[in-house]
């Protein structure tokens, strides 16, 4: 396959391209997060999410540590060709490195962030 | 109410944070954008979307021109503080610009990214 889809994204100064996944089904946004295009490349060929870490500074295949890998049933571009929307399935049903389904638990209730979804699974069972 | 909120926010260096809009009822995600911190306080204050437009340099009341506001249903927060996820009622049923319901309307088919969303109200008929 050619790069030519890579080609036509606007990645950022950095090389960077924002990243949204939606769990497939419920429809929820679990993340957000970067890749860049080597991380996006891969996220094609192996069918699996692989992201851009920029406070490790190397790519992040998702799941590598948790077994709680993402799945791609689709990818989506946008208008600007500079965001990128991935349709997954979550392994596991956690996104969120706090043993959350997504990374989205807080809600702005009376002038407050207050936490508003359970922790399925505790991180030091899940990052061993 | 007080700022606290906002002071929970991680800002970019450029005093932005990036901002998920999705569909409440269907859970679309309809786009991507910025925020500073004048623009969120704006949205929790008048219930609908403002964002910051960084092409323009300036607060961007999203449908002050189209009319296809975005009514604010819940602001949520990422597990790292450096993420809004906005659920809205997308006025008039647009969120992009090209006229289409959602901005995410190319998909990666076989190696090209294919339009697969209609254009449901022509660019020029919603922008004078």
């Amino acid at each position: 396959m050619s790069d030519a889809w890579l080609d036509e994204i606007k990645w950022t100064a950095e090389g960077l391209v924002p990243v949204i996944a939606q769990e497939t089904g419920t429809g929820k946004v679990l993340m957000f997060a970067w890749m860049n295009r080597d991380a996006l490349r891969l996220t094609q060929q192996n069918g699996h999410m692989v992201y851009w870490s920029r406070s490790r500074g190397k790519l992040w295949h998702k799941g590598e540590e948790s077994g709680n890998q993402q799945v791609v049933k689709q990818l989506r571009l946008d208008c600007d060709n500079d965001v990128i929307l991935a349709e997954v399935e979550q392994k596991g049903g956690i996104a969120c490195h706090t043993g959350r389904h997504n990374c989205f638990f807080q809600r702005l209730e009376g002038g407050r962030w207050v936490t508003v979804e359970p922790v399925i699974k505790d991180p030091k069972e899940i990052y061993r």
